[in-house]
């Protein structure tokens, strides 16, 4: 069987995580993405750093551009994409849109509900406790349109039945601080403010950064190196981490820890506290030396 | 060239991680161990599924035993090993004692240093600032006998700098919830209090058990689906988390930020309260449900 192309079109996490499995399965993957970085919303180091990866994966990234027409020879069912800047991509058996979601809400018949609103693209609107403004009538999850996450929406149709179920009044989901990884090649994970956040949010003298790029120790004896890099944003004089943000091997299943860690409001000093474990990829998060002013440019 | 034969002697953390690695390389391995389980310091739970997983390797465990006996056959160099129950381990190309260390202090002339007191096993003791009896002469490290890991060795010595010559008369490490981890075949990783330690400390009626055992989204696709078990041990009403203890695969990467958490005293509701990463095995333990009370067995 000849090799097979795989065109994606996107730039978020869905995109990015299914044009490195085709990749890694074998196939030649195309990414159409509208501006010149993937994974835009996560600190720029992250999309810096994701959008080098990909193209070192060997993944065809096509920037500042469009899908604009598609061509299906019916025969061979193969698929001729032309881009709006004008690149032909021949030979295509699969093309990708991973654009966004949209809420599904047209045919619910919502409209007859007096007391359900709905948000310029469908969403439903809630209060903090899920409630629309239907007595009885509760929404959450993506259909929401706030962090589209499943583990989010679990935790959302926790608190609810906490509150309905378990006289918990209060219960209800707190978006602070949500964890959040993308399983692209090699992984990236985030929570907590970006750089660009923390700087807008409190002013640039207040923020610090700590970094660190090195090569985990599972690529000791391989002849490919490629390097961790990892991120930590820290607030006032008495260092609050208020963000962390990690790129490289085992950033998936490092984050949720330090996630806690964040969530908690603890301090770098409480960081350094906890000795390391030698020899992980994890331990540089308790190692960090020397910050630095932060160098993002908000207007 | 013909298959190696290997024999490790001992059930700590050093015989168990070379007698995973020979293993995996393809060698013929046998341990010997003087009980019926190894790394029996940790939690009894770790010590049982590490000791499972060592026989599941394909590893050779002779229990109850020790090396009594060795021949060379001095043209191939290959040994030939007697057990003291009699066991006899042919074709043995390499001998591997990891039955611990000793400090290494009998040729240092330390008997001419009169504040300098050795301990019954020739360590260096220190008070915990790691001064010796004798005015300027400090030592930390495997030599004083106590936590003997490497970035516990690393902590110390950077609080005695800090003390030193950064005027901070009261830095010195504190030994308090020191994680570790072995990097088993299987990884597995421990912080804080065993479940014995707990019962001992605070008595039965204070402390639950949280538990989970799962297979990791790792093994999906795999015909191999080895589980993971991990054990929260929480203290009081307000269940403080006072120890984890984690066995399988990504245990080595997850256990840093959790540590950071349990050295900060935090509480089961805190890890709660911080949403899971989905799909990862970090992710169980901030969704543990049910504990139940201690099972282990203090005289």
């Amino acid at each position: 069987m000849s090799r097979r192309h795989a065109v994606v079109v996107g730039a978020g996490y869905i995109a990015v995580e299914m044009a490195g499995i085709l990749k890694s399965l074998g196939a030649e993957v195309s990414l159409v993405i509208r501006y010149d970085k993937i994974l835009r919303s996560f600190d720029q180091m992250l999309s810096e750093k994701a959008t080098e990866s990909v193209e070192e994966l060997g993944i065809n990234l096509i920037r500042h551009d469009t899908v604009e027409n598609v061509e299906c020879d019916g025969a061979e069912k193969v698929l001729t994409i032309t881009t709006k800047n004008g690149k032909v991509l021949e030979g295509v058996d699969c093309l990708l849109w991973a654009i966004g979601r949209g809420p599904g809400t047209e045919k619910l018949g919502l409209e007859h509900v007096p007391g359900i609103k709905l948000g310029p693209k469908g969403h439903i609107i809630v209060n903090d406790y899920q409630e629309t403004g239907e007595p009885g009538v509760c929404a959450l999850g993506d259909v929401c349109g706030r962090w589209e996450l499943t583990p989010v929406a679990i935790a959302a149709g926790r608190q609810l039945a906490h509150r309905l179920f378990d006289n918990k009044a209060q219960a209800k989901i707190d978006y602070c601080d949500i964890p959040s990884v993308v399983f692209s090649h090699p992984p990236l994970g985030s929570v907590g403010l970006t750089e660009e956040e923390a700087v807008r949010k409190y002013g640039a003298e207040k923020v610090r950064i700590y970094s660190a790029s090195f090569t985990s120790m599972y690529y000791a004896v391989l002849d490919h190196k490629p390097k961790n890099h990892f991120k930590m944003i820290v607030l006032g004089p008495e260092e609050k981490v208020i963000g962390l943000h990690l790129f490289g091997i085992n950033s998936d299943e490092i984050l949720q820890g330090f996630a806690v860690a964040v969530r908690a409001g603890l301090t770098k000093a409480e960081f350094d506290r906890t000795v390391a474990i030698h020899p992980t990829t994890s331990e540089e998060l308790v190692l960090m030396r020397n910050p630095t002013p932060p160098t993002v440019k908000v207007d």
